[in-house]
């Protein structure tokens, strides 16, 4: 059966899998101090173009969002983030276990709009109680969201402008920056992004890695004895060469970016073939996920032949799901699709 | 100048106080082993109609909150609550420092509904994807709300038939239950909430007490060794008796329904005399807090004299402002008001 | 029964009650912001002889270790003190439920020395693996101990050169310091203290007040937002007068001092009737508790007239105890112990 | 140069590595519900010979000890270690990250042996105050230890029926695992460990993995919805067959046993080249990590031809030093350290 559940479901990149066994029995030194994490680190200092960033590799993108949010915030801070972000909705608390507020503000397609962001911030500080309320301290964006969309250049500088006049953190979750970085509708580039962000990370488990994540600090701000804090929340990989050695080979010779690429013309070929069989979407996506709108009845019988993700309930006969491209999947791949809705 | 800030404008009700002077000298046993929480205890038991519930002492709301909240909840639960709930809004994240989320639904006059309640169970439940998810663990109501209203009987009723239902543990918030209990427009008398209620708190701090919340547990369900939990909250206080000696002082003669009966009885007054001068409402609590809308430049004015709460922006010419009255709150103190609106 | 069982068995000493008795009518604000709260800070950072120090009032002595260290410790750092110190044994894991480890150190009679501190840090920096190590942020010191012991000026100078030179900040839980500062053996005064200290707190709960400590913070160090962050720890009472009235009839006519001046004289007298009684003592306490070996059956047979407090076990035949005097501990208690004993 | 720093020098053992590069195209589910995961936890069920045990697996030691932990112990509960266990100084304070105290009892070469944990036990329960400390919830034992000791059966025997005494769980850290099964002077099997502990894990990282750890609960005991508690701490990788996969292969044809073996086989060759060049131990492991004591010198000369790892200072003039055997390690690297020592 073909799948489209996620852009998760192979394992590593023939790329970084090749990588990943040239280097295997090399010994070197453990929690991230091998060259390979070195060299990786200096390759995103460059595609990034910020000399100066710090980068960490974590395993995975809950704990990137986790561990960075939690040793950024003050005691007294929480997190803004659009009631449909991924910390918002879809990490079981994570934030939350780490003793931190997730300030849920209103979403439009996914986003946090740049007037939703200053109204709330200038009705808290004009509150005179706020000192008995959670400081915002930070604010979250996924890019693309948890829709598949996307913010302009112009969304994200407007942003970044309110938070530093409100003394906030930007932080940008990049689980999927690979498809919003190709996306055909897009105006970010990841130098922008690092300019604009105070942190951010780029995805490389549904990226085409095995897993693992680059958490890049730009402006030197990354927290003091940050691999420590690291550890005590017990996300320190012993070897740390795994995520060096793949993040090496997604920064080597535009791979990071080819990936990306492939994701984005096939979604694009999928959006045609919902339209050639008039299937409506949520909202069609600028990246990697489609979110397109089943009536029942076809959402299972197409199941027989297709994998995909239940997204969220429409109403009594209708059902939001989600079709994921990536790394692996295959024109061959869409064909099937396309044969099964005909079906 | 006269105050209608809070209803914890002042020092103890003189009863509960002449009990304080009483028992000052004697000798006793510290961290609530001492007779007067004994007997507190028993006369709360009495009082809530049950004669099996566990009842202990704690020093404010927020505590309360947060101490039985965070016990009761499982390491994967969160504890569901309207957006206006004060564990959402008005304790700087109390609940998420203990590790869990507040999951916030939308409120009716302050009010979460049952039919909210139940839409979001059975979409959460329904959603394939929710073990990566919070779990809804507790239902926490506030009665009177934050908005001084009051859910009936039935809604009471409803949403434990839900909890059941679901599994989760429903838990009331009465800061500010002597209010409700005496308000003119209730039908839920305190075995009622002792019945329907897994856990709940007679507010004290609000009602007469210099400080001190009674939690009763219901059902033999207080946690295992609570003691060791509350202290190592920092919650548990040494001379206990402070907080016996008060309940014993609030459950004697009726003293608390007393207090709770006086300040409605003024709050009606207080409601006539808005209206007398046409003050329009937010809305017209039938308990002890009014909050009503002021033109900004008459709130200037009336506050050379009369000392109220901020409670919201409402536009750029108006505002939301609270008036609260309590067990020290005169017919004197209401002419002032009067007098006050009508310069 | 007489009972020496602990300092915090009568209520609030008179002078302290009379003051609350005065101003309980007054309506006030909340949350500390009244005129005594103002007053009594005013009066303690004139005692302690630092006119910038900040002071922060909370309910406890757990309370206020767990709000302190938490606030002030960076994310990566725990905090040292001596095995028996409180933060160690006796807080339910308060300090660990905050998210921090106590690095406990061997203890000499109660107290940390600065040759066990010196060697305990040189050793964790020389160490290279310490960042997967919690580093020491900070030193927590109990003066008195809960031995009863003191730390001379010079040991506590000697401490301050070490943390100074290790980048700790040092902490003093004066939880019965009125005890400490009175003995006949010290030379350590208040304003030393706190020229000595970082932060510290004054306490109250075992010195008279119904309740509260007294957090003093010197070199303008207390943690941006304090209130907010004491507020979702559960820790800010409503009514702060009930600790501003209290403090400041505390340190109004030096009635702290007289206090401990009281408690000293009385275990003084103490102690010359257990040497009179020939009872062996654990150590000669030179403050207001006083530790002794009673042989178990002599022990049996003087709780039937006389209250104090098991310690710990000694052997199987002897139990360690504890006698503790206090504002309210008068002479014809210490001559009803006396004659206990003969009997 | 020759390294025997540590046992995850090297990337993953061959057979591990092929079995990866087979199953790299296949399309999974994600989060641990692929077949390769379902059937290494069936492999896993059979090695330790408990048919109803729960395998869940997570990326890293210090993550697993973290959750096990977290999720099993109640609220006022910590866990008692040896003061050299890994969770009490190498983890940064991961488990006080939780929220939960460390109770650290003295160690007998790395080992908590059964008399210091009743001694312990029998003390906490006979203080009259132990409702104000963190009650003992858990015992926390490695094995090997963090000194390269073993438990015999008989030892765990005793603490097993010690913590049944007293209502205590019994956890095994066994990120060593393989090396402590394959000693040639151990009595304790694998069906031994699962039969005597609750929860245990078994090292993959360690022992030839890129990562991962194999928790077994036995007795049905795996905390409910323990996959959300997992996933809230940010522990639950998305591609969950890299786990899968690699412990599907660590458990076909006794790879895990069969690496445990070549260790220990060339652990035996090092002590004898050691022994051969009068170098004293600190302690002769019956696994592999050896513990040796160098002239500082001595140390430095040999640090220019072979890398191993600093364990702690001994004196002015002597240091400790690790040397540990892998699946990496060859005769070859013996004979390099040979020739080093002779030089």
């Amino acid at each position: 059966m073909v799948s489209f559940t996620s852009d998760y479901i192979a394992g590593a990149h023939p790329e970084v899998l090749r990588r990943l066994i040239d280097s295997n029995l090399e010994p070197l030194p453990g929690y991230g101090t091998d060259p390979y994490c070195e060299r990786a680190k200096e390759k995103i200092r460059n595609a990034v173009g910020a000399p100066d960033a710090e980068v960490f590799f974590l395993t995975g993108g809950t704990q990137a969002n986790a561990v960075v949010i939690s040793t950024m915030l003050a005691d007294y801070e929480g997190v803004i983030a659009a009631g449909t972000g991924h910390v918002s909705a879809h990490e079981a608390g994570a934030i939350e276990y780490t003793g931190h507020e997730v300030l849920e503000l209103p979403q439009t397609d996914g986003k946090l709009l740049p007037e939703t962001l200053r109204d709330y911030l200038s009705a808290f500080f004009a509150d005179e109680n706020h000192e008995h309320m959670t400081f915002p301290g930070m604010v979250y964006l996924s890019h693309p969201t948890e829709y598949g969309t996307l913010y302009t250049r112009n969304e994200l500088a407007s942003i970044r402008e309110i938070c530093r006049e409100y003394g906030l953190r930007l932080y940008l979750d990049g689980a999927r920056l690979a498809y919003g970085l190709m996306s055909r509708e897009t105006d970010l580039t990841l130098p922008d992004i690092a300019s604009l962000c105070d942190v951010f990370y780029i995805g490389g488990t549904k990226a085409g890695a095995l897993c693992g994540e680059a958490v890049v600090f730009t402006g030197r701000n990354m927290p003091k004895h940050f691999l420590t804090s690291v550890k005590r929340r017990g996300a320190l990989l012993a070897k740390g060469r795994l995520l060096g050695v793949q993040f090496d080979a997604l920064f080597t010779d535009d791979l990071y970016f080819r990936i990306g690429r492939h994701a984005i013309d096939l979604a694009e070929k999928m959006k045609e073939i919902f339209h050639a069989h008039h299937i409506p979407f949520l909202l069609e996506s600028p990246t990697n996920q489609q979110f397109v709108i089943l009536e029942n009845s076809r959402m299972a019988k197409l199941r027989e032949k297709v994998a995909f993700e239940f997204w969220e309930r429409k109403d009594d006969t209708h059902t939001v799901v989600r079709f994921a491209t990536g790394w692996s999947t295959t024109e061959d791949n869409l064909h099937m699709l396309d044969q099964a809705l005909a079906d």
